[in-house]
């Protein structure tokens, strides 16, 4: 199976970031994680989306705050789909990383998700992964289902507690 | 090769994403295209989505504006990719049809584009369609090598005009 | 007396929602709470609305947060009055949640009620059923005096401490 | 059957309004139309809210720009259900007005719709009047039929037009 | 001397409002303070601002938060000169407060101060009395002199401890 | 009586400023306008604020757009009342002007009207001024009972226009 | 003298960002107009900036709009002071490139002018180059004083339009 | 070498501010810190910008908060390239600041930074001066450099983490 790489501009977008590699996890889906700085280490930044195709990456996962330009450094290197996480950081609540992040020229896509959406970026990557995956697509079925399951479960308890006329 | 289907909110909303359909024709993807409102036709969008997988497709693209609810409402009944398109309507100047497209739940991803990103939506299918067909895998990289080509001529142009020193 | 149905789309909105119950019981009004996500549980969901004027409800409120599609969703599916209370999140300080809540399509309208407004959401509730029930219009009646009573009250106070001269 | 008031703030807000006068014509629920001010005839408008449901209003819609006062207004001294159209001025886009609408105190609602959103404001006001009053809960249903329709023969145009493969 | 009146929508703006009686004392300049809410008792906030020339007030401060009307509201019943705080609430970060404040429509002007700007709002309504009264103008240009001392001071501080070289 | 002086930032925001010029001449409020920058012309601007007391002015209003810091630079060089209109610029629909005149430090006050709001700035400095002149406060209510009748008879059209039932 | 580039990312940004030029020629400084894509020549942008100091580069100007990534590629790739423009596209009134250009992470710094500010983000450049130039700091001076006498010119005409009494 | 002024425009601010002034001595560049208001300290403010270049600055940091006018006060009385770091505030996340600091009008140009970023803002003063420095030119290389190596390391640790497989 294809690998799905997770990149965080910053070891200090961890917290968040880590809920992709768990998400991942979960659906035994190969990955790896990176901290690449599109302004920092922009060369490493730029060989690594340049090698990904080759490297046996399907998916790549960026995640960064701020003026966030690393979801588009990444997309600007491969044809690859490049999932873009905009981060929330001390001022602006996320606004300015969700801006950068999405609002990419014609031709250079990024799949944006919301600010922190670090479980929506694994499981939109599994969903790619598993067009050419039925066992994955089974597994997105199960969980989809189980979520529906958890939902009803709450929904009976609130309604046990409320709903007693 | 598994089909795209443009599925948007309105008939008003064509100007905009025609411009996909006409990227899809450019890579030969096949594709359909489709009005369905989240809104006035809520159960012929949610069968179309429930329907989408057995039906060949294998990527979803949601264009709509205002309390853009089209991705989200395919997205929550199937685990295909869906990629919403933020349309800019009369007041707010897209951002309300941005936050009501990308801000998704934990569980459910939609993949936004920028504001009336329909090329880009059509990018971004082609891109995923790509990771199990190389030929598609290839014409993305001579549309790449071609955009390039286009912006350096450009430079050239510009800089045959400007730089005179 | 027809029902008001308090939907939100997790449990974890409960600290929120369960002020829009507390103000309903003040009047007497019969209701009922469920967790039923337009995302998570779409087909319960719709199912609900499809079916609440047969169960005797008069008024859905519906309360979610980020991209809020819960009031729209239930709009969609029914012609019963739907009040939508946006909620604040992590990120965004509710805007998200208000903009997707209140941007609606020209045709499946939905009352919002400001950013965790849901006290409001149960008089605005209150109010559409005493249209048809004069107790209930002067119980309005009564605690808009209390309302006024209260405030005078607060007012002698403050003009007690400061107005000295 | 109880009236509809259709208020504004200024007789230049007539394009946008008059729509939510030809809606309510539509279903053949009785209505007037009245210019009063929040600001420039505050007593007017408070002595409209005082005496409305003794007029036989069941439902008032207020459109007002700006710092739009004038549903809170109305709000702050009835107890009917009040709808406020935030309407779009010169500057902001509809911000300042959608938030001085929607963002009331707790106690005194305001059933804020969409920026501009006359004719969903006149649909709210005749679900709510259908409450109790069956010929026009049949004539919603019909007309949200009709809507669907009208989406599907649209839909139908589109995909003639698109999916000849 | 004229006096001030200071009016809070609610006695839980006391902690902001209160540093505009404080500044107020300092000025000697005389002043009540009410609690009146153009929503929960708007007959008594309207009363208050029609008799407010004839009882001896020359500036009216109004104090609110979110879909703040108090100011609007006391304009639209005086000619005196109104003061508008926008004060920041739980969601939105006082955005609401201040376009619901500033916004007025031509006509009936409000003064806008910045969010939970009680202390400016007192020292406008100081500048305003000062125009008739000599004393008050050279106690305002001594707390001027007093302020740009208190900055040098602290400059002087800052230089001490940072420009050794 | 005092002066009114009217400063603007450049002369291209005449259109916007002479109505504040033309509601002076309504009510034979004497006033002067200047073009004085207070980013080209900053020392012009502080010696006329610094003298302005002097010369017979009792209120300066400043226009200004984008970062909009005239009003301040006057303000923080007099202690005379300070009107601020935030003038809309070629982007951000004049909220850059609107934050940069009404979030004053401490100690500094400006008034700030709304966004291109010169009939209300002029009304405001009049309202002013009549603090200490009995005639001009006439003339104000008097215009405030012609606005009044002005909105009663636009209503008495529309109502002739609509309310045939 | 070191050279200017002034550097769009895309060849219909030339109405605009020719203003920068325009300004530059005034001033006899010597530049260079390039059209670099951050996103579409990510190589030749990194190789630009990455050889600029050595070919005689001292100021880099940037000019993008959208998801602006221009000035800080080629920040991440140069030592050189990097000024960047952010430009105003068809959606969301410049706010994406505002943000995507000025919140740019520790370590990395773009300097940003206003939205569409072409002439200041040339100025600058000659404010940074006079550092070493006299006669440039001379002509910078001088502009000015220009500036200042085009104001005063201004005024003049305006005062003696109004100015009568 | 040429001095860097670093101003901020209220003592309360050296939190932030004094980052700028250690990441100054980390290249022994040689600076001062002042405290000067634009509204409370306007002479001082504005001496100091008009004696700058003499007394051997080359470039003015300027930090403040709300309607942030003390860089374009600075930029107003010198032709010194003037650095604008807006602060965030109690209200509205930073977004006055920004707008009031880089919203320059056109011919008074400021250079701003991200909110809060006086990191950025020392850098970039660096970055100026080192155009006519090689040591100093070097010296933001090496530091470009470790910090290159920084990422990597982190980058090396995050791997040894994740990527066991």
């Amino acid at each position: 199976m294809k690998k799905v790489a997770i990149i965080m501009g910053s070891d200090s977008d961890l917290p968040v970031v880590e809920k992709a590699a768990a998400k991942l996890e979960e659906f035994a889906v190969p990955y790896e994680v990176h901290v690449l700085s599109a302004h920092r280490t922009p060369d490493e930044a730029r060989q690594f989306a340049l090698g990904a195709r080759e490297a046996g990456f399907g998916v790549l996962i960026a995640a960064a705050g701020m003026a966030a330009h690393l979801a588009g450094t990444l997309a600007a290197n491969t044809t690859l789909p490049v999932i873009g996480i905009p981060l929330k950081s001390k001022a602006l609540d996320g606004v300015d990383a969700l801006l950068s992040t999405v609002q990419m020229p014609s031709g250079i896509p990024v799949a944006a998700v919301g600010i922190d959406g670090a479980v929506n970026a694994a499981l939109l990557s599994v969903q790619i992964l598993a067009l050419s995956d039925e066992v994955l697509a089974e597994k997105l079925d199960a969980a989809r289902a189980a979520g529906r399951e958890s939902v009803l479960a709450k929904n009976a308890a609130v309604e046990a507690r409320f709903n007693k006329h």
